[in-house]
């Protein structure tokens, strides 16, 4: 039974500022999201979240932060250049590009039926499935082109020369080439200058190991860490910033002794799952799932993902399990690789035992984004919080966890005079100057307010009365029990402080 | 009198972890950049005192997120595809490309000397300046190439097409087309799917004006503001992270009612002076410069410049300002430019006073590379503390303010036994707990383990010893003034977190 709660959220999203689309007033842009005001604050908590929990809190970890432009080498080595590809295919019928691997499947020579032109009123035709044994996801026609291999990074060019200006100068050149050593030609041409946007900010630890290993003077076990964007030419984006051609990534590398390896993979899986969970996700909508031997990239001894079931609309209803992080086992595969390529020495010596190893690296890659939706949408609740029978005995309410909600704290005058705006206004100030996002509102009924700041997932109203200007005292409200409680002003901020650890 | 004052400092900051060259194992990449494990926290500290400072603790700031690629028409609208562009030229002699605007100026059919092949052995040569009135800047020859356009943009492709294999379908046609027409061609190709790389966030804020009008209920004076990361195919980079293709950027943009303009203009330009002062910066190595008339930008009313006086070296000797923000007065040029270009309302109804305008942009626009490389050199000092005439009369420090300080404590055992390295572990973990970036060191002596963390700034040392264990005190050493004072081990946390507020 879909019961549109991911078009809710979709909607509670842009009207309250969480996220838009990207360049809206130009049509959007493909799959491309801005984060708003309040999408802002909440992926930023996130972000500090991993960052505080993953390398401030830990003796063992560093942080890194790479240039999202790399030597384009890097990608050689790593296999990305030549390995990082989709399948494409083209329908020759409706002119659809798809990735055949995502394919319906068809048995080969058997009949199919399609639409002609792929258009919804268009004619039932019967076609033929071709050998390749799938058909067109849009129109169903088994008439294809041959697939061919999309590069999934983005290139662009270095430098001050205009690719262009050389593939005009050298036209007559490329005219007399055939096809294959034609766009043998046309790569090198526009190769000289190309450049890449990480398609994963791994390498940037890999290559810089020997540079930390001999700076912040670390010794396995030990973790570097990084946050930052990264890129994939992805041919299908779906739901909502749950996959898009520009996403953000919190990546550790964890380097250590082969042996130990299998330890510290089931050490990072479990951690990682609990972030989550110590975060506030429902635990019973968080597993780990360990990947079969074939879905294996084929440096990794191991993977597990922990996944989230996102409210997804899809063909079977509501509901469908997505991937927040992956945590692999890479083993010496990305040190030894590229010691390989630049003769440079990767590995570690250690001093007390005299032992020469390149460590094994556990690697734990979470989706800042996608953490982020999982949060929102596992914070996203519609209650019944009374029965007088109309729209206000409901209520949506975000119930983040304190530390990632985007405002921490909202002051209310009870009334726009008698000096209570200025006093709740002093209360925001107080509360900011100690870091803690607060907001003033004094705009409709105090329950229309507590309704605007259930639907944000702000933890803590607080109401300035009468009482507040004669006794000091103010009325605190709890956003998930809606319960209200009276403290000293005095006691504001360490009061919101203490709760929003 | 050059002292290799920025040379010390890049040497440093590589030896230490602030800054390690992009790729480094692989040659390097041009002017690209990686931030080491100390060097990321001292830039997430830049970006979080902005955020705090400009964000946080305003009532009339929110904040914001684009994605880097947006809508290629945006940077139609904006000029960028037309007019954002350096002129190039191409020496004919030594094969140099340079920008015309930075060329040695000479007159038009004088006398010129220059380096046969631009050799610095090469013979000397005797020729004539063109008419364009400048001389290539390597080897000072006058036979140069036309002036070229130069966009600065990052080019990219979006979605699932090969423009490589688009060229090759359609190669007869484009050498049938003349020079020009040609190129039109290839342009047209290639701009079917073409995207940029922003080249300022700017523009981000101006298109999502009215979804955060709509959503975060806020009214000018009021102001957006966005960190994340800007693209330029510079053509001259330099000094270290100075000038980078890829850099980081903290930009504000303040919208305010038309006459209200030239006030916020002047708060904004003495706020944000005044930002960096509070954060430690040298007050005498700070100006504000205003752009002059011919200077500013076409739709710029009125523009400063935040500058500070790096230590560069340069054909005057040593130091050279170099700006670190600018404030500029963009008027309503890019809300009516937006609305013209899509037809949409970016203007503001004032329901009070019924008036409706386009609001005015006061934008201050910072570097975050550049704050922090100017945080790191202007905390870079060498001092004679001792005169015994050895080399530890001498230490190298960074006299960062404690908010910047990558890490804010140092825990040291003064022996590594009789539970020492135990007790300054669990000192450790506690300020981590406390979200405190805090660190144990145990190698060598004490007075050695002092200037490790001199030279990366560390405000506060802490030596665990044997009264540690007995009466519970510990001994905090002040990175300033090197003096020591004893205070309870309990009252650490709270210690250091009061002074690094």
């Amino acid at each position: 039974m879909p019961t549109d709660t991911m078009k809710k959220i979709v909607s509670l999203a842009k009207r309250r500022g969480f996220v838009f689309q990207s360049s809206e007033i130009y049509g959007g842009l493909k799959a491309c999201y801005d984060y708003g005001p309040l999408g802002v604050e909440l992926k930023r908590n996130v972000k500090n979240a991993w960052w505080r929990d993953v390398v401030t809190q830990r003796a063992d970890v560093v942080g890194l932060d790479c240039s999202i432009i790399m030597h384009p080498d890097v990608w050689k080595t790593s296999g990305h250049l030549a390995g990082f590809s989709d399948p494409l295919v083209d329908c020759k019928n409706c002119k659809e590009r798809f990735r055949a691997d995502h394919a319906p499947r068809a048995t080969a020579g058997a009949e199919c039926i399609y639409r002609e032109g792929g258009k919804s009123d268009g004619k039932k035709l019967k076609g033929v499935v071709g050998a390749q044994g799938y058909v067109c996801p849009v129109c169903g026609s088994g008439d294809l082109s041959d697939e061919r291999q999309f590069n999934l990074m983005f290139r662009t060019n270095l430098g001050a020369v205009d690719y262009l200006q050389e593939i005009s100068a050298q036209i007559g050149d490329l005219a007399a080439l055939d096809g294959a050593a034609r766009m043998a030609k046309l790569h090198e041409i526009v190769g000289k200058s190309a450049v890449y946007l990480r398609p994963e900010t791994a390498q940037g630890m890999f290559v810089n190991f020997k540079n930390v290993l001999d700076s912040a003077r670390m010794k396995p076990p030990f973790g570097i860490a990084q946050q930052g964007k990264s890129y994939r030419n992805e041919i299908t984006t779906a739901n909502l910033t749950f996959r898009t051609c520009e996403f953000e990534q919190m990546e550790l590398e964890f380097f250590v002794e082969p042996g130990t390896d299998d330890e510290w993979f089931d050490y990072w899986q479990k951690t990682r799952r609990d972030w989550y969970v110590g975060l506030g996700i429902t635990p019973e909508k968080l597993r780990l799932r360990a990947h079969e031997k074939k879905e294996l990239a084929h440096y990794a001894k191991a993977c597990s993902d922990v996944e989230y079931f996102f409210p997804f609309e899809n063909a079977a209803g509501e509901g469908e399990w997505g991937e927040l992080e992956g945590i692999a086992n890479r083993t010496d595969y990305d040190l030894s690789k590229h010691a390989a390529a630049t003769g440079k020495d990767l590995s570690y010596f250690e001093t007390e035992t005299k032992k020469r190893y390149t460590p094994y690296v556990i690697e734990p890659a979470a989706g800042a984004d996608r953490a982020t939706l999982a949060f929102l949408c596992d914070a996203y609740r519609e209650e019944k919080v009374a029965d007088k029978g109309n729209e206000d005995d409901f209520r949506t309410v975000l119930k983040f966890h304190p530390r990632l909600a985007p405002i921490k704290a909202a002051v209310f005058p009870l009334v726009k005079k008698d000096g209570m705006p200025e006093k709740a206004a002093e209360i925001v100030a107080a509360l900011q100057d100690a870091g803690i996002a607060a907001l003033y509102d004094h705009a409709g009924a105090v329950g229309r307010r507590y309704r605007r700041m259930d639907e944000v997932g702000t933890p803590f109203c607080l109401t300035v009365d009468g009482d507040t200007l004669e006794k000091g005292t103010i009325t605190v409200r709890d956003r998930d029990t809606m319960r209200q409680e009276i403290i000293a002003v005095g006691e504001v901020v360490a009061y919101v402080g203490e709760r929003i650890k």
